[in-house]
């Protein structure tokens, strides 16, 4: 049986491995929270990209204030690991999905949740109706800033408000708007301008419903790309970054090297075949994803990698031929991080070149 | 609990959720049988598509022998559920992972490998002789044949040949050349003419061999897309498709309708934001991959799926509006049914709208 244990030295991993280098996340994370607790807001970072309650524990004991979900499925499987005080992100839409959050709810009724439609909404009240639950959901609307994915525009929030003030068991208490294509706005001053302009959308209409008599506490947004940004707008008081624990080559593209990459794909040269510039390796599209264009090697300049099948990869030279030998070992820098996660059981954390934890993949496929 | 059984009707699934026409599949897995049988060659299905011994236990049942897994981690599991006649399709390198092919090799002796250079070969000899093995491995010289992925060079086989031949650990029973690239080449007659001219050299190099007095009783070849040109061409012993069971949009864009899509991933409509023409709904990059384009919704034309991060997606309409509710189900078609399949954790396979088997997908994320 193969079985890696801690304490064990890297070398020793078959690969492909997920490994993290503990001394950059544990920078990553203090750059983060010495960026933003200073700010005064709430760091609630999105568990979409680490999908571990291990790592979700190591967040809240930085500062963090619980967490963010995608779906309804991690939330089960987190809270289950005593990190309850959760936001789902994403609408909870169909009778056996709202089935499901009044079953979470009733373990662990901090869970709070986002609606965008009346019909969401209202699914969610005749299901509390229908159970024996006291207490009201917490209910966050998903407004629209721009990303066109989900969200209810602007203009009909004040609508959906009213709605949800008819319905007995959802507590109105904020709103989220994600500017999730801002995100890779390439350029900080560029990524700014456009970021403002999307934070104005989400605090004009919170401060409308608020004039309008709904108690709106929490105003959340941000990821990675703009949380600095989010968390300077006057009356947003809660942001979900999530890559910058690991970050990825997309990102460092985008809003360069204040986080590093603490996290790679482990992988092996297992064939020379065809050319003198060129290994394959053992890591492929199962491996890596290519959603945000392909990883590359870490530290090799001059050196990038094609995917070529699910379990293959090129590594090829510019120029002049390669003297990798078969069965070298190179750390591959994923492209987009969260998905590449959800490709792997567990991560094997080292700190020079020593195992020291490994933490499952626990939310890895919770797509429900 | 979500806790889906056999007897629920597909309405009840909970979203996104892997589903599999059983009439569907059941007519693929006929019509290859009835396709490949009559022209002698064995039938070693790629199991790297179903990640099932389940499913691999089907194939048997209908005809195959055996099956191949690309990597050594897919047929430790597999192997222990009962289908140890497995051909390990991807160069076995590393301490690590040739220490675990000999604690595989002792429980499961029927397992094969293949080998394209002397230190992969003589690495595994070397593991044989350290531990008290005596029955020798099984082993196939992995050929170039054009993909340039993995292989050795044709001129360079002789030479591999006679080395493993010095190995006592080591038994040459055969060659495998796989013409990865030819699979989805648009057009039969075309894809007909590279795949006739890929396989001259797998059969000439194991004629070769033969001559020098090697004993080549396997010559093994072929996917989805050339298996049937593979299979008419005198020399070739046995075949490898996967992907025809399940199929998807880029199989059916290369090589036409005589499979059917018999896996979907079913999705829900969540939300309606920014545009008349266009419903998000909850597939996004963790339930259908983009490697080789974009999922299609099924039987919907003139509608198109944008993914649209981890969770989401667009339906877009061409023209017209659209009448989809929230709550209404998507069966979306795979671009690329191997990776797709790694994302999920079950398949629910159905007829006639009423869930008949569930399937762990047993090797999901087995890239070791």
């Amino acid at each position: 049986m193969y079985n890696p244990k801690v304490g064990d030295r890297l070398e020793s991993l078959d690969t492909p491995s997920m490994v993290v280098d503990l001394d950059i996340m544990e920078e990553n994370i203090r750059k983060l929270m010495g960026l933003l607790k200073p700010l005064g807001v709430n760091i609630r970072p999105h568990l979409k990209t680490t999908k571990s309650p291990i790592l979700a524990k190591k967040l809240i004991a930085a500062g963090a204030e619980g967490g963010c979900v995608a779906k309804l499925s991690e939330a089960e499987v987190i809270a289950a690991e005593g990190v309850d005080d959760l936001l789902i992100t994403c609408e909870i839409v169909g009778p056996a999905k709202v089935a499901r959050l009044v079953q979470l709810f009733r373990k662990y009724p901090k869970i709070r949740t986002v609606v965008d439609s009346e019909e969401g909404a209202t699914a969610i009240n005749e299901a509390w109706a229908a159970s024996s639950i006291d207490e009201p959901l917490q209910t966050l609307i998903d407004l629209d800033v721009g990303l066109e994915r989900t969200g209810i525009a602007p203009e009909s929030a004040l609508a959906l408000a009213q709605h949800i003030s008819t319905l007995k068991h959802l507590n109105l208490i904020g709103v989220q708007g994600y500017e999730g294509h801002l995100q890779h706005v390439h350029g900080r001053e560029a990524r700014e301008k456009e970021c403002r302009a999307s934070m104005a959308i989400l605090t004009s209409t919170a401060n409308m419903l608020r004039e309008k008599g709904f108690n709106i506490q929490v105003v959340t947004t941000g990821g990675t790309g703009t949380a600095e940004f989010c968390a300077t707008t006057p009356g947003i008081t809660e942001v979900q970054p999530g890559s910058f624990i690991f970050m990825d080559s997309d990102y460092r593209n985008a809003v360069g090297t204040f986080f590093s990459h603490s996290l790679t794909i482990l992988s092996t040269a297992i064939s020379k075949s065809g050319s003198q510039r060129r290994v394959t390796i053992d890591a492929g599209l199962k491996s890596l994803t290519t959603d945000s264009g392909f990883a590359e090697p870490l530290a090799m300049p001059g050196v990038t990698y094609t995917p070529m099948g699910d379990e293959h990869g090129w590594l090829s030279w510019e120029e002049g031929g390669t003297d990798l030998l078969i069965g070298a070992r190179v750390h591959m820098v994923p492209s987009h991080i969260d998905p590449t996660v959800n490709l792997h059981d567990f991560y094997y954390a080292y700190r020079k070149g020593v195992i020291e934890e490994i933490w499952p993949v626990a939310t890895r496929g919770k797509v429900q």
